[in-house]
């Protein structure tokens, strides 16, 4: 047996008995996932998986930087390859190295789903390699582990993807014409036309200028586009926005100025602290059209891309070189939020790689300010460990209500049940705790348990 | 019940039942709170509490800020009213809010002064809200709920109360001249005459002047003028002063430099570095006092305070948008402990709301500094599991002799007992991991209790 | 009795079975002390150490820094004394302050070798404190307590020592040509020769230029008599270098603008901002070195030294007055990771003391880069609680697989078992935690606690 029914729930028989009554309460509730990175196109088409080397391994930089950090090479994943030559190789790479994942989330996520979809039992070695590989390669094959009827199985009620204001949304059109009676929206991901650094940002604006009929070479027109995309995206069930900035620094210019700026930066004449500051602006831009729309805003800062400049170079973004950096909010979120920090219509979830800001800024932040939630921990900071730290941190200063529930922010579509699983896990571990300690009553763990697993959820994104 | 006598106690049995053991040990000692912000005139004058609303919500900003986050207008609450229209209605919003407070201090403290002292036994809530309501306006018309009364009920042996230089101190006369022997003491708050930010900066050190007979116009009349005020405060039994500065920055510079300072400071010269520059070698002055005349350094940084722009300006300070900022005390402390870090007569109490700063830089610098100790876990830190952190991530390099016990920094001077019980049972929690453990003998254990609770709050605080 | 069998281990009876069992694989496996600071002199000439007094309280600034803390003077102690006057009079006020220890790990080292070493089973305290100096000094005459005899009873298996680039390295030359079968190693500390700060810098210079023959006047001269002295140390079998830098930056300049840099450098030209950037690009000229002759790089970054002015000035360096600092590392480490990061032949092994980095850079970092590994919690954090929130914070995301096992780091040779005993019972608590949560299996934990104690360190520093 790869998983335990009581993992991750405390130790001691009395706190892990009120973890195991909780978690009943919640374990089949159904997914709300409204972050992640999953294809439309997947479910627009509903055609087989491809081998267990790339369903597993290549989509997944939790994986591949482990193994590159104990030396396997890239190239001997066959990772950016046009094509895989040789998956079963690849695949007996990765078995003989799944020791390194002891007592990593990707392991359990991993094994959640090669014994719970796969039925395999027995853990991933050298020496089990073939087997995992010849039930996974076989059982995708069928019918029941198409994208849709996985979707089904996995008790999704809702799945957000990311996707970038240049896409034309058409497998999202797909999906809603079609008679699958599924909820899968599009999140407005707005770097690709607003971060000035990002690859082909005036030609990117250029395109929604097109698209929208406006005149995107001025500061007016631009925003104009990105109010027209924006609607394009709402009209297909988006709720939401994302901004992965490399800080949360905001900016509230005079609209003069920020034309001078939007003129300097669409020229390519901003240097890189005009280009900060413009992002800056932009999350404020952005924020104004969410007062008007209803866009709930996520802002995911503080990651040092691509940081290894080698595998940049060779293989491009997201080989698992995305290292996180100390980030300030008190000061950062300052200009956005003296404009609009009091607005009622205005939901901003705030998301951390850096984890000491939890109980210094972000809790007392979003236990003041009425549009401010937290977000879930994020990235290396969604484990076990991570959430647990997340809560202890946060609760006492925020309270369970000004967080949003979890988010699996995935690629690895057959990873969500796992994902959801650990945090119901971990959120019932923790209010098990609190119960024991007679801090918190059982009725009312019971009735938070729900809320974090579910009714938050909806509430934050607005689903 | 709303608590239970097992609350905060490890579940563990083997170590609830230390935990027990320890607390029972300093349960019933009497309470020493040398920092808070309880008002003289309410002992001076002893005239009844008012309504519920006025006691429990609108002094305390834990409560409005968590309605506010949660979208509830300060108008609702009636706040920055000159009266009160309807206590009863704004009780019912806080009631039918309460399950926001879930786990949190807040709701611990509040929950222990509504059974302990109001006998109430049913959780707050909309249905309950006129029970509470009533039961707490009848008693507090009672002679036995007097702030007299109560004070002596709480088994306090002494109270500090926080007062500006300009303050007449009239009701700590009225209290020392009344034949009620109580221990109640003003602590010296030097911001309003040592920051230039503060409000009316330059009136406050001209009344100084006039009422130390001194020509603050100058560096060294005004250094007079803070002797003067300082003697004034001792001579109502004040032991210490207060600082409650943006950052912990202190600066040592030459006389002609700082008087330089000074005059531009004065006359409304200086920049934002200058005014910086001026708290921070007023750090440095206050020490050079205090190893002059004995009173003991609080220094409190850290906080960016009013960060909410249109809250401020509509209700002015306090409202609940004071927000932690990453603090730095190794360089910060330097020219201030170049100076007087070796002297004997000098106790510096360090807080921090930089949790990071807790293993990285206090408990080092406390570990070693004669004349530096820490203070305990403060504002959204002074929390179950804020205390814990505090112990783990301080206790191993500064041991427990160089902190000095818990104050509870409140105006909420009916939550005073509970602030203190939860300070006690999670001291005694930890101390119970430690004798689990092997760590700490259990003799060892009850006498660090003892000095946790009573005795080194009396030694650092020279009480 | 001072130390108990289960110390350490969870309170929870089910973990610490688990704790125990797990323990008993790795309680007597030999101990590998990749870096110390041991002297070899104690080992070349095998004479007895001296008296209780100069044995545990000179050498060892986590016991006077706790002291002089609390306010006994230095000279009390007699610290700083060509001679000792009265070594029963400095042990009796250390042992009347051995309170002040409680739950640090300063004490838990001294009891076990109180216990162990010389079968002490009172508290040491002002009433034992002639018990146990008789008790010591008698002991350490006996030939069982001379260096070598010690050596062998401790079952070490490698100890390696570290020293100036200016050492003749005589005695580990005295030791290796000795026939007693002992592994004592040099490292290579390169702060002397590297770092324009270091005292004599450029007298270190000129000498190690006339040791190898080369002319350090030069940048290439300069850099030859690096390789040269790195030669020689690898001949008497070190295998590590170590550099204790402020900050962890590095930088990759171009040939000849280092050339230019360091001939300011050595002129004493340089500004505070060019020597940190000569440390800076000296940590990269000591990793392409470490690629060539497979040295494994040591980075110990972010100690503010000697910050104790008057501390420093009467009594030098290493007074426990050092302090740390917030420490960068994904900005710092860029320049030489860009350059090296995926050199297969190079080991760097990263340290820190500001614990915010584990989860935020380190782990991140090491779960990434091939020639990165996390050495253990180092100096105040080398703790039971700290290495808790090490493997808590690190583990989920680089793995057990990236960090090297434990090390010493410590002047007190007769505390080695009990540094590594504490570092074997938390990793078996780690471990027993995730057992008892099912977040691995007890087979794997018995593996994974065997590899931390032994297999990896000899990995990591190629011993």
């Amino acid at each position: 047996m790869l998983i335990h029914p009581d993992r991750l729930f405390p130790a001691e028989p009395g706190t892990r008995k009120i973890a195991r009554t909780l978690y009943e309460y919640v374990r089949t509730l159904p997914i709300v996932s409204p972050h992640g990175h999953t294809h439309a196109a997947w479910f627009a088409r509903n055609e087989p998986f491809p081998d267990p080397a790339r369903l597993f391994v290549h989509p997944d930089h939790y994986i591949f930087r482990m193994l590159y950090s104990q030396g396997v090479p890239l190239e001997d994943l066959e990772i950016g390859q046009p094509e895989v030559k040789d998956a079963r190789r690849v695949w007996h790479i990765f078995a003989s190295h799944y020791y390194l994942f002891r007592a990593t989330p990707t392991r359990m996520w991993l094994d959640f789903a090669f014994q719970e979809l796969f039925g395999l039992e027995q853990r991933l070695s050298e020496s089990t390699a073939d087997l995992y590989f010849d039930t996974i390669s076989e059982k995708l094959l069928t019918l029941e582990f198409l994208p849709r009827a996985l979707y089904e199985r996995f008790n999704l009620e809702v799945l957000a993807t990311t996707d970038s204001p240049l896409d034309s949304l058409a497998d999202h059109k797909v999906i809603r014409e079609s008679n699958w009676k599924a909820r899968i929206l599009p999140t407005f991901r707005a770097d690709p036309v607003v971060d000035p650094e990002f690859t082909g940002f005036a030609e990117n604006i250029a395109k929604i200028g097109e698209k929208t009929g406006e005149d995107t070479s001025t500061w007016a027109g631009y925003l104009n586009a990105l109010r027209g995309t924006r609607l394009r995206f709402r009209e297909l069930g988006c709720t939401a926005t994302d901004h992965g900035h490399p800080t949360a620094r905001t900016a509230n210019l005079a609209a003069a100025e920020a034309a001078e700026l939007f003129r300097q930066v669409i020229a390519g004449n901003a240097d890189a602290q005009q280009q900060e500051l413009f992002r800056a602006q932009m999350l404020t831009e952005m924020a104004r059209m969410s007062v008007e729309d209803g866009l709930v805003m996520q802002i995911h800062p503080g990651s040092a891309r691509n940081h290894n400049r080698k595998l940049h170079e060779r293989y491009g973004r997201d080989m698992g070189a995305d290292i996180p950096m100390p980030t300030n909010y008190v000061d950062a979120l300052r200009p956005l939020l003296d404009q609009f920090g009091n607005e009622g219509n205005l939901t901003i979830i705030l998301f951390t790689l850096d984890e000491s800001a939890y109980s210094r800024e972000l809790a007392p932040l979003a236990g003041h300010y009425p549009c401010l939630r937290l977000g879930p921990p994020w990235w290396f900071h969604d484990s076990p460990d991570g959430m647990m730290r997340f809560r202890e941190r946060v609760t006492e200063t925020a309270g369970f209500y000004n967080t949003v529930g979890f988010n699996d922010d995935t690629r690895a579509f057959l990873s969500i049940p796992a994902r959801h699983d650990v945090a119901r896990r971990m959120d019932c571990a923790f209010l098990a705790k609190l119960v024991a300690e007679h801090r918190l009553e059982e009725e009312e763990a019971v009735e938070v348990a729900h809320d974090l697993a579910y009714r938050l959820v909806k509430k934050a994104y607005r689903l």
